[in-house]
C-alpha cells in the first residue's frame, strides 16, 4: 500500500490575497493529516511552500502572493515521509506548469505506471499524485486543452480522488466517478471554493453551495463551468461519516454528526443494555454515545477524561520500562462508575487491544458492569481507497464471532451495529456507499481479485 | 501581582527510580502549567533538570537517578516567564540542600521580603519560592532541626502555598493552614506520593489515601509522620471545582466532576428555559450541560466542535488582516442546532467577550434562541491566591448587573447559579470555602484592604 | 542562471557499508556547498536522506544501510532553495531506479528542455539534475542497456558536470568532455571512490588513483571500467586553483596549494612593492600572500585576524542600525601594521567593495601604505559553468582600469596577476584551462553569443 | 573545581541604547566562551535576556532597551551547564538590585561559603558569582554606600576576578590585585567601556583607553572614577598571551601577536632545526611557526589545512566505528610537505595525544622528518585561577622529561622555550606574571598547599 494518501484538499479563486483563508481552510482540516502541509498560489507564477509539519509549524512566518491557490495537508503513514511526496505538486511541461493537490488512493497504480514507463515516463517521487500529474500533462500535450487532458486523463483513473489543480490563477476541482472522497463547493461573494471537508468552508466563512458530483470537473474560472468525466456507481465512503471527518462537517448532503448520533440511536434500540450509564470512548465515541443514551433514555456521562496533551507530542521518556497502555491516555472517573453498570460506546473495534484495556480500567475503577456498543458494524476487510486500516490479520473480527470477540476484551456483552443500520443512519441508498471493510463488496473489480488471492 | 505561581507539584519515595512516575504525573496534570516544567531527585546529591517547555519537550532524552524526588509544572503567565523562576528550586546553605515546589500564591511577599532583606537577605529570582525556601532555611539554621524549621517558616508565610520538599531522601508535603490549593496523600506497595491533583495518583497507578490536611507537614521518611502548624478557617478555592481541576481529580473529598455535573443540575432546577437542545461551550462547559439536561429533561447535544489542534501552537498566519475570533477554535454544527431554541452552558463569564462572539456564531448558523447558563456565580473580585484572573476593572459583573450582561452578550436569557447553589454543589460548608472572587469575603484581611483602596 | 549548482559529490562501492565513509567525504567538502546535503545508499533498493543544513546537522541520527552510496552538498544560492532541488535525486521509470548527484551547470538547459518536453517530458523540479536523469532514463530505455544510455544522455549535455550515479551496486562517474569540474578516482584495500575533490579521500584514507578523464565514464562494479564520450577541449575552471577549492586537494594532477603560492610568488616578482610587511586577506588570500613573502623577501605577518565564528551562523541583532562592513569578520593587529607599509594580497577583487573597506581599516589602524596584489586576473566575464559569480555590471574591472580601481579602493598602488602568470602558476597549457571569466574566451561556443547580445 | 569560571564580560555606559554594541563586543570575544551568553540593561529596571548557545543564537530576534548593560559569554565546562549558573546574575535586596558579569576563578569559594552559610546564607545557585554578589550585597548593607561595599566585599575574595557591575545606570568594573585574568577601558564620543579584551572595543569602534589596573574599581557614571581595594603582587596570566586571548588584543599594553610571534622567534635562536619548512599547527600555532621562520630563516608554510566547519557543530555519525581522530579536522598538505623536513609549531602540549596524532599523519604523506617547537614551556601544574586544563595526571610533561617525551610522539627532535624565554617574549617583568602552571610558583599560598597534598 504504498503511495497511500489520506488528506485533505483545498481551493480558492479569489478577487483578494488568498493565502490566510487557505491557512485557516487546512488549519481546520488538520484532523486529516498532521504529517506535512502544503499551499501554491498563483501570482503571475506559481509560489510553493510546503514542509513536513502541523500548518501552523509549517507556515509560521510565511506569505505568499496572489488570489488563487490551492492547499494540502497529509497524514501520518509510517515509512514514505520523504518530502518529495508532500503536495501540492507543481509540474512543468510544454504547456507551461500547474500545482496539483490530491486527496486518495488509487488502485491501478502499478498498471498505470506500468504503461506509462513503458511510453518512456520517468518519476522523481513514490506518489499516485506525480501519476496523476503527468498524466494530465501527457494528455494536455496530445489533446491541445487543459480540461480536455484533465478529463482523459482522470479517466484512467481508478481508486479514489478527490483533486485540486491550480493552472494560471483557475481552480480545477475533480472527484472520482464513484466519489469515494469528500469534496465541497463554497462560496463568499465573489470567491470560489473548494475542501475536503464543509469545515473549512466555515472556517472562511463561506456558504456550502454543493458537493463536487461523482465525476464531475469543476472548473473555477471568471465563470464557473462543469464537466462530466464518466459514469460510475457512486460509493460514498462510510467510514468518513463513522470516524473519519469532523462531526460539524456535511458531506454529500448527510451532516456527519447526525449520522453518527443516529447510529447510537439504532444502536440502543437494536442492541440494549440494562445499565445505569451510557460513556463513549472519547473523542470519537462521543456523538454515538450521546445518541444510545437518548434513544435508551440511560443516562448519559463522561466517565473517562482524556488528556487533551496527549498526541503527537507524547514521547516515552527515556529508560521507560512499564507499559503506558491507555493510563496516560485515558483516567476514569471513579465517582462516576463506581458500581454502575456502564454502556461503553465505541466508533469501532479493529483489533481490539485498547478496549479491551479500557475495560480492565473501568472495572479497576469499579464499574459493575461494561456493555460494549459499537457504531461500526465489524470491520473485516482491507480498505483499497485511502484509509490507512490494520493489515486483514489484524482484525479481530475476521477470525473471531461477536461472543469470542466479546470473551477476548472482557466486555459483559458487545454488539455492532449491524450493515443496514449503518445505512439507515447514514440515510444515502445503500449502492451508493463503500461498504467494503465490512462487506467485503469492492465497488472496483480489481480489489476483489486481491482480497481471493 | 508579579510572582504569581499557578501550578502542580509532586513528590515521591519509593524502593525503586522514581523519575519515571514523576514524568507521567507532572504528565497528567499539564493542564495546571505549560510554561515550565522541572524534576530533582535525589542520589547521594540533588539532580535538577528543568526548562521551558511541555513535560514531554523538557525531559525528552532525559533521565535522572534516585528513589525520591519532586516535579512540578508551570502556568504561564506573561512577563515573567525568566527561566530563573523555574522550579524546583534548589537551595544550598550552611545544613546542606534541599529542593522545593511550590503551588500557591502569597499575599505578604512584600513583607516577607521587606523584613528579609532587612536581616539582610538577598533574593537572585522573583518569586516567591525563593523567599519560602530562604526563610525555611534561616529557621532551620535558627532552630537545628528540619522539619521545625519547615514549621516555623510556613507559620510566617499567609496566603496559599502547597509545597513539596526533597530534603535528602525523604519528602516533606506542606500545605497551607486555609488549605486553598489541594494537595493529596497516596501510595502503591511501599512507595508514596504527593500530589496537587489525584489524577497524578491515578496516572501512577496509585490509591489516593488522603487529602493533605490543613495546615499539615507530611513527613515522607522511613516512616510516615505528620505535624501540625498553626489553624485557620479552611478555605478550599471553589474555582478548582468549577473550572481549574481535572474532572477525573477528588479534592478534599468532593469528587470535581460530581461538582461540575451538581452546578448543571441546580442551573437546570433554578433557572430553567424552554429549549430544545442543551450544548456546552467545550471543553469547560461539558460536564455542567450534561447536568443541565439531565435535570431538565431538555436532550443534550454537541452544538460545537472544538479544533483539537487549537492551542500552545495556534500562530496567526503572517499579514493575517481578520479577526480570527472564536471561529478558528470553535465551530457549530449546523444540522444539530439550526432552529432550536438552545441552552449554552459555560463554566463561567469573565469579560464576555467570548461568550458574545458564541452567540453570534451560534445565530448565524441558525439558532432561534440561546439561553445562556452558568455554573459559576458572576466573578467580581480579583483572586490573591493563585488563580490569574482578569484585573478588576475587565470583570463584566464588576461594573453591570445580569440583564445588562444578558444585553451586552446578545443572549435570549442569562442565569448564573448563585453562590448558595455553588456551595450546595459543592457539598461542604460554606465557611470552608474561599469564595472570595464572587462574595468579596477574602479569608486573610490584607486583601479586604487592598479591594477596598 | 536558474538551476545552477555549486556543489560537491562521492561516491562509493565497497564490501562494507558505505555511510560513514560518505559522511566524512561529505563533511571534508563542506566549503563546497553549505546549504544543503544528500545521501543515497542500495542495500536491495535504494536508501535517500537530504535535507536542507549542514552535513551534521541533516545526518544527525541518521544511518543508511548499503555497501555503495552517492552524496552530495550545496551550495547556497538565493531563491532556488527548495527541497526539492536537493540531491541526490532519485529516478523511477521502466528499467528501475537511480540515484544521480550533480555537481555543475548546463549551458544548454533551455533548449533540452524544450526538446524534452516537445517530446513530452514533464519536470517536477527546476534543477538541470531531473533533466540529466530524465535523459539518461529516456536514452537507456531507448538503447537498452544503462551504460549506453549514459554515454549518448550526456553525449547532448552542454556545459559543466561531473556525475556519480548509484545504479544497483555500482557507481557510475562521469566527467564532461571539457573537464570543466573537478572529478578523482581513489581507492583503500577493495573500495573505490569518486569525490568532486582529493581532500574527500584523505578524510577516508583512500589514495587518489587520478582524475577521471575528460569525457570518461567510470564503472566501479566489480571491476573498473571505462569509456569513453566524445571529445572536446579539455577547460579546466581556474577558478578552482585560485579560490574555490580547499588548497590540500589535487586537481589534475596539480596541487591547488602549489598554485596559490605560485601565484603569489609570481606576483613579487611582476608586480613588487616596498613595504615592511605582507599580510592576507584571511582565509583566501593566505597562501598566496606566503609565496608573495617568499619571493620578495619582504616579511609575512597576519595583519587582520578572522572570526572563526562568523558565517552561516551570524545575524545581524534585532533593530541595527549601523553598516556592520567587516569590522565584525576582520579586525587588524595595530602592533603588527602600525607605521607599515604593506603588501595586502588577495585571491581576486570582483565588486570591490570589500577590499576597500578592508584598506580603510589596516589605515584607521595606523598603516602607512597599503599595497593590494591580486593572485587573480581581473574578472570580467559571468561564469555560465556553475560558479556563482556576480552580473557583469558589477564586475568593477568591466568598467575601471587598473589605475581607476585603485583610486576607488583607496590603495597605493595596485596590480593583479596576468593572465600568462596564471597559466604559468597552473602549469598545464593554457588551452586545457577555462579562462572564460577573464579573457571571455568561452570553451562552448553559445555563451560568447550570449557575451555579444 | 567546581564553579570554574573560563569567561568574557564586557559593560557600556552611554547616552545612545547599548544593546547593539554589546552583542558586537560579546561576539567579537565569543572565543572565550561559547556555552552561553547574558546581557542585562538598564532602563528605569534591569532587562534580562540569557540563555545557553553561541551569542547569535541567544540574541535572535532579541532587543533590550537602555543606555547602559553590561554582559558576559561563558566557556564550556562539562557538567556545570545548569542554565542557572548562566550570566549575568541579578541580585534583589534591601537596597535595590544590581547585575553582575564575572570572568575568574576565586580559590577560597568553600571558606567564603562556609563562612556566609555560617552567617546565615543561603545560595540558589553553584556558581562563584552568587558568592561574590551576595558579598557586595551584605557589605552594601552593612556600610550604606555601594561602592564602599563592592570595596570591602572584594578584599574578602582571593583568585581571579574581572567584574563588571551595573548598578542603576552606572558601571562598575573591578580587577582582582593579581590582575589575573585582563579587563580594559574603551571609549567612544561620551561612551564608555570595559572589556575583557580589547578586540571588542574595536568591534564597537572604541579607544582603548588603557587596562583597568590591579585591584582598581573604575565607576564609569556621570564621571569616571577611581578606587583602589588592596595591593597584591601584580600576576597576569601568562597563558592567556600565549594560547587563550584572540591574537588581535592587546594586554596590560602587550600585544597578544607581537608576543607568539616573539616566541617562535626565541624557540627558532634557543632550539634551531635543519629543516626545508616550518608548518604550524592551526589555529593556534600559526603566529608562532612565522617568527620561528622569520627568526630562523626557513620557509614558512601551510602543512596542514584546518575544516573550517569543523567545532561546535560536530557530531559523531550514527553508528560511527573508527578512531576519527585528528584527520577529519586537519589534513596535510603532500605536495608542500613530501621528502620535506619540517619544523612543526605548536602553542602547548598538554596530553601529547594530538601532536602524536599529527606526526603521524604528517609522516604518512610524506614528511622526512618532523621537528616540534613549543611556543609554552611544559605545563606541570593545574590553574586554580580559571584556565580549564587537564588534571594533574594528564601532563604529559610531569611524568616524562623532554626526551621521552619526544620518543612518544615519535617526533625527530622535541623543544620547548624556557620559562626566560617566556618572560622575554612577554616583556613584562617575571613577578609580574603568574607563572603557576609551568614553575609551580602559585601567587596566592593556598595552592602551594593543595600541590604539596
Amino acid at each position: 500500500m504504498a503511495g497511500r494518501e489520506k488528506c485533505a484538499v483545498f481551493g480558492v479563486r479569489s478577487d483578494k490575497p488568498v493565502f490566510e483563508s487557505i491557512y485557516y481552510a487546512l488549519y481546520s482540516m488538520q484532523h486529516r493529516g498532521q504529517e506535512a502541509a502544503g499551499i501554491a498560489t498563483y501570482n503571475s507564477g506559481i509560489n510553493l511552500h510546503r514542509d513536513e509539519g502541523l500548518v501552523c509549524e509549517v507556515f509560521k512566518g510565511v506569505f505568499l502572493e496572489g488570489n488563487a491557490g490551492v492547499g494540502h495537508v497529509r497524514y501520518s503513514t509510517s515509512g514514505s515521509s520523504d518530502v518529495e511526496n508532500a503536495q501540492p505538486l507543481v509540474i512543468n511541461y510544454a504547456k507551461g506548469s500547474f500545482a496539483l493537490a490530491h486527496n486518495g488512493n488509487l488502485v491501478n497504480t502499478e498498471e498505470l505506471k506500468h504503461q506509462m514507463e513503458s511510453r518512456g515516463s520517468v518519476f522523481i517521487t513514490t506518489s499516485d499524485t506525480e501519476i496523476i500529474a503527468q498524466l494530465i500533462a501527457q494528455e494536455h500535450l496530445r489533446l491541445g486543452d487543459f480540461i480536455e487532458g484533465v478529463k482523459q486523463a482522470v479517466n484512467q483513473l481508478k481508486g479514489s480522488y478527490s483533486l485540486v489543480i491550480l493552472k494560471g490563477d483557475n481552480i480545477i476541482a475533480v472527484r472520482d466517478p464513484w466519489a469515494f472522497k469528500p469534496l465541497v463547493l463554497g462560496k463568499l461573494d465573489d470567491s470560489f471554493y473548494v475542501a475536503s471537508e464543509s469545515c473549512a468552508l466555515d472556517a472562511v466563512n463561506a456558504e456550502l453551495v454543493r458537493d463536487v458530483r461523482a465525476g464531475e470537473i469543476v472548473v473555477i474560472g471568471d465563470t464557473l463551468q462543469s464537466y462530466r468525466t464518466r459514469k460510475e456507481r457512486k460509493c460514498h465512503c462510510m467510514f468518513e461519516y463513522v470516524y473519519f471527518a469532523r462531526p460539524d462537517s456535511v458531506i454529500d448532503g448527510v451532516s456527519v454528526y447526525g449520522v453518527r448520533r443516529k447510529l447510537g440511536e439504532i444502536l440502543a434500540r437494536e442492541a440494549p443494555a440494562e445499565a445505569d450509564l451510557v460513556v463513549a470512548v472519547p473523542d470519537s465515541g462521543i456523538t454515538a454515545a450521546i445518541g444510545y443514551s437518548r434513544a435508551s433514555g440511560i443516562l448519559y456521562g463522561e466517565g473517562l477524561i482524556k488528556n487533551r496533551y496527549f498526541g503527537r507530542t507524547f514521547i516515552l521518556p527515556k529508560q521507560a520500562e512499564r507499559d503506558v497502555g491507555v493510563r496516560i491516555k485515558l483516567n476514569p472517573i471513579r465517582s462516576e462508575i463506581k458500581g454502575k453498570k456502564l454502556v461503553l460506546v465505541d466508533d469501532s473495534i479493529v483489533r481490539g487491544t485498547t478496549v479491551k484495556r479500557i475495560i480492565n480500567l473501568l472495572r479497576d475503577f469499579g464499574a459493575a458492569e461494561v456493555h460494549v456498543r459499537v457504531s461500526c458494524p465489524p470491520v473485516k476487510n482491507p480498505c483499497y481507497y485511502g484509509i490507512d486500516m490494520q493489515t486483514p490479520e489484524e482484525f479481530i473480527a475476521q477470525k473471531k464471532g461477536v461472543e469470542d470477540i466479546r470473551k477476548e476484551i472482557g466486555a459483559d456483552s458487545l454488539a455492532y451495529n449491524t450493515i443496514d443500520s449503518l445505512v439507515e443512519a447514514i440515510g444515502l441508498p445503500a449502492e451508493n456507499l463503500c461498504l467494503a471493510c465490512v462487506n467485503g463488496s469492492y465497488p472496483i473489480k480489481e480489489e476483489q481479485l486481491k482480497l481471493n488471492v
